[in-house]
């Protein structure tokens, strides 16, 4: 049986360290107080509750917390919870640390930061070229760590430079099948076009929306730092107003907040390619926990389907 | 009677300048070539035809030439088109120019930069003056004749700065009547938020999109142009994002080219005041040419609507 | 700090009288039966939870029951809930009546209702002025009292009266600004607009719909009382009509409750005005609640949208 | 072969008396003005072009103006259009009347009175058959002669009547097959529901829209109508509003001009049997005029569907 | 006062047997398990929890199983809720049937099956009449049990049937109304339209949607039947693939599940029809639990509208 | 410069043989009549006038019929017409033929075989390999000849079989870079997914809707064809159900034609790659029509869009 919290079952006996994601206090119809808890490991979260919590509780179990754990997995309201029967905060002496138990790329950072660079030498056109290199330079320690979305796909360590590198390996293939495509600005607009993440998210690993990212959202963000990026460089020319172009419109339509559709070649085809990377991430997860012959929950980001496995996939 | 070619009616002769605002050539269906011309005045627009069209009328009658014309408006296809009896190019002699025959705001220019500049005193948040102050420096000369807006509303010589002299005499008001409002930052706001039509527009006479207006659209690279102008000026603080905010927003809807809605009190107002001032705008020159019981044409921009003008109004 | 319920924090002791909005009785997990009741001061509302209730509790406990509390502010699934220590029945000795307990507008009745009298001295035209005249006569009491909506926007005691007199103000200064705008139409339109709603719905202090108001509505509603007055008054003339128009496209579109939308210029603009009117008072009462570089909860009746108030704001 | 314009191929002779629905003037490319007329006898309309029109022809050949014409029917951007060899004004002699050039109902007038009265007799609430006899009082001259729409359905000479009688035979049988509906409330709806329309369409023959249609619709007059004849009648009772609501509620949603949608059973079976006698209306006539084995042309009205005739139909 | 739990009010003492229709465990606040059923008898369907579940109750109270009850209707989150006293498995000498418990047609199934003969034998067109018979020999024994839905319409035992039989009547009216229609086609189209649904969902008495029905819908499986029905028979002609259109094209519109909408007078007859007797069905039901003067619950499939039952309507 | 009409400019002189694609009679305004003609060769189509018509002329000048044709390319209501010096119908001598005359798959027939040949050779799953070589078997004259589609995409002869090659293409290099794909499954779809079309459109050269094409359309009619086709192999087994619900998803949404949408993650990824291919090949043939720097016309099937062809792309 694989591992982790991601893959318990009702009625499973849980002993084992998680974090605190979440944390909070509620009042029992006893009068007493609780705490809610989120826990996560690195494979999944699981609700608690830790009842008659003491003023001490609240002070020790607070998100970012690691704790151990023992209790068994029950049901509520549908859902699984953990019925908690012990819990302590864990010591320096358990050797766990925080980056245990938050979901990674299953690609290693290494590798993801050696496949930029080799895009990187891959491209021809020296305006393209200059500007991904300097993008790549500035962030270089975020882009390897943040996630790809808050929520969705992606959603963990790394996940923006793993989707980057899957998109442009299909951008590779979909450049040899249909060779009018101007690969060099599709590659570019591959790296640039999620950056502003970076501004939009709060952070690695308890990932949430800055004011600045509700305010203006990452799209209009990334359009500005080219132009800033353009004129630090002192680029000139018209790649720059097409590279925002690809960023500006990679949401395909206004209404998923691209005010342009896309309206050049590579535009169209990186907003394809985000498309297909993204959904086959979420499928791909959600499949992975389901049998042949069963459907997944349904997933919001996926109109709300609830996708099959056919019985004769190899389960 | 008013004057000029826009209040003209069907077998009105016609003896007067006008301009050439577009020309194409055609083959009429006895095979030979001829020109559909628009033709303009301070008033409006009509059609013409010049039938049996020489090789030399195709190299005279172009765009922005001025010509002197006799004829009779007819009718075609239920529109009004102009039978010309003769025409001829304008001569220096004849001592008139373009700017005779493009409409204009009713407001003067000069009184439009005085009402700009009191603005600009009446604000006392350092920061957003200061902001103000340079972008109405940098764009002094198109910002005093841009239209603001290629076709619809305000869309005459000095239509910009009319609507935002207009727009802010909407926001004095609305503050007095709800001192909550900021008022600084509504005046910031309307002044900045349609600047990147300077961009978007080709110019102040025969009005198309520039490259970069319909790759990017008016609104990010305004966006971008705060940003840059932040920098420039080393402007740090939280009213450079609002006001990115505030121009980002503007359109209220994500369909309407606001990929975020208004999120703060006075980006939600400035998108009333945009929306209620280009309204009137439109109503009152559509409605100012029928009498009490008619109704006007349909209103593409107005839902497609045709409005009635009661039979108790002064005509 | 500010008194009352609707300023109060989790964790805080409240000893004070509030008045039962609703009562509705369950049984809890134990098999005994319970009360949840919702309570209000003229600041806001709170849940509460009465357990072990006895038939007695059930009895006297009831909605626009008086009751004096003690407990504290404490958390159920993320929403504020009473937890009552001690409550009875007030007694006539306490000296509360039930209007101390609901919200009024912020502009005295008597003031209200001087400006509704200014007002009709303003107009001019004396159709559009004997018919206003009537239906103020005819409404007097209600008009002062009720609120503008069940929720959302002025749902308070004078609501309508404070609308009404809020749109008026917005509408002088807009006719000063545009003297194309037919003011008399202008206010006759703001003062019947909404005067269906004293039909539809069902009283000042716990609103809700009447039969009538479900299945007709205030705006059929008020159409035909206009059409019951003029041949009452036996008036004649357009602006009977006119003034039905104003008030049936008063919501601005067929899926907003306005089977015609606005098709005269008035009309136009009493839509605008109400929104205008109706927004910034959920707005400015919704940002009175938080503080600089604090979001608001999310309000339906605004998409949906939690809205900023900027770090540069004054609290 | 069947008679009448309707019924006219590319290529057949016509020699006829005919209506002129409407007439425009134009000028053609040779300078010369025409008139382009529209046509109509009992069996559908074409168009037409008068070449060379004399200021007489202008004069003479005007809107219900009876002609005599002889000519051919060809083809003008893929549509009929009659090519007018000679052209007369009708004579007196002639013995032709304006009545015999329009469409009518397929049920004569005076069997479609007789119906209405015997709907009545089969009523049995009071209050109900008092309403709507009263109506058919009021408007007995109108009622039988006004089309039920200005275009679509049953846009002929009686058409109101005829989708009156023709729905109560539905209703009738629908109230055997599901006896729990109140058969008199549904009769006395579907008598009244589009009553509306006899003060908002202009009369019987060349049928256009009021003012006063434009500006309220039929269906918020007709709730009107109903409120003041309830009051001259003093009549009182829930059968009024649940009337109002029956007629406010028929189009089925606010998007199709109901600002309440049906709210009460026999408002809902009355939505459905109008769109059912309408559709069927619309379908029957367009069919009529395709052979087995081919499409109709498509159908504004039928969100522009085509329909097939099977080629099994016996054409 | 009519018997069943879908006529129990709060408060009401219950003594009864009652079929458990659903069946989860759930942990208390106490860490206790209980389970949460849901009770049906033949009029409706009642929640309740049994606490402190033992490991027998479990394995004995599960779903199909039919158990003997006292306790007390109570109310829960504003939903009723059974308050157990007792409960035990029914025995076999307690003489009740599963078949006692679910609900059923208004009409036997006996009745129906001659009703369907009936009309068969009312069919003129051989094809058509082949092709009906085939279908309801090869389902007889489905096509009078299964429900016609898994929820909304029509959804107990013979549910299908009764549907049927139901559209037939209207049919057979709407034929002598409207005889341009073809009865026959009609006919045909109304009896296979659903037969799907006995593949798409999971039988008679707890019904689920099957693999195959989530993965292709009862419409598309229909289509496909006649197809293979078609070529079994050796039925050549147009009828084929007209019924195909009939079945494909029911529910009106692709958003509503048909990808081509009606294109043949009868089906858009019969997706009419369809609507009718299925709106009918549910309003019937659910006025049918309310007092004169009261609204319904919302009704989901109705677009949530909650119906009134007029006052003057007999109880 | 590139020869053929498709990339003739306004002012080219014309002598070449062309293909009758359409051919209409109108009536002049002389009265004469004349041939509207839409003339094609293997680039592109032009309207062109055929004045003063004879009889022969229109026995002689129609669809499918070959001509010699001198002329001037002129412009009429802004679009490209042919104005005729001379025509004559082509002779065998003349040595053309049709096929000459429509535009080809740019990939050569034979090629296009042989990698079908390939593609069945890759697959493994002995179910799915066994349909698909059916469906070859049965289909190959067509399935090499016909278009993907009446317009829009690859709408050339053997297009459909250029979209599947070039659909595998994609496919193969997806399931390499997500190896959880089941190829074979992928394969099969995209090989089934558009064949219904064989039965949907009329032929290769002048391709428009057969009347089963319009009741059923391609989807619901393929859904068929695989269930026929497993009951004539004695296939069984859930291949047969998922292929056709690759099928029946493969438009993606109910509003574009799937009435279930994709719910297998093959079936998500066939909906990708579908429009991923029709796009760039729809993107691609406009794009090289225009130069750097220049939009393209707008095009319908990407929501009206124009693209820009950016100034550093090479011409």
């Amino acid at each position: 049986m694989k591992k982790g919290i991601g893959h318990a079952a009702i009625g499973d006996a849980i002993d084992s360290f998680m974090l605190i994601k979440d944390a909070t206090k509620g009042v029992a119809s006893n009068g007493k107080p609780f705490l809610t808890l989120i826990l996560r490991d690195a494979t999944g979260e699981i609700d608690a509750k830790l009842w008659d919590a003491t003023q001490e509780d609240e002070a020790v179990f607070v998100p970012e917390q690691i704790v151990k754990l023992t209790g068994e997995v029950s049901q509520f309201r549908g859902k699984a919870q953990l019925k908690i029967n012990s819990v302590r905060p864990a010591q320096p002496t358990d050797g766990v640390r925080v980056s245990d138990f938050v979901e990674k790329a299953p690609v290693d950072q290494k590798v993801l930061s050696e496949k930029l660079t080799e895009i990187i030498f891959e491209m021809e056109n020296p305006v393209l070229q200059r500007m991904v290199r300097a993008f790549i330079k500035k962030y270089q320690e975020a882009l390897l760590t943040y996630p790809a979305a808050a929520k969705n796909h992606h959603e963990y360590v790394s996940g923006l430079a793993h989707h980057i590198v899957s998109m442009v390996a299909i951008a590779r293939e979909m450049s040899n099948l249909y060779p009018e495509l101007n690969k060099d600005l599709l590659y570019a607009g591959i790296i640039l076009h999620d950056l502003g993440k970076l501004k939009e998210l709060s952070g690695v690993v308890t990932t949430s929306y800055t004011v600045e990212g509700k305010l203006l959202g990452h799209i209009p963000m990334m359009v500005e730092e080219i132009g800033l990026m353009a004129r630090e460089l002192q680029i000139e020319g018209e790649e720059v107003r097409v590279l925002q172009h690809l960023v500006l419109s990679h949401h395909g339509k206004p209404e998923w907040g691209s005010p342009t559709p896309p309206l050049i070649r590579e535009a169209e085809v990186l907003h394809l390619i985000d498309m297909m990377d993204a959904k086959l991430n979420m499928l791909n997860r959600a499949l992975d926990k389901v049998k042949p012959g069963e459907f997944t929950e349904r997933m919001f980001a996926m109109d709300n389907r609830a996708f099959y496995k056919p019985m004769f996939e190899e389960s």
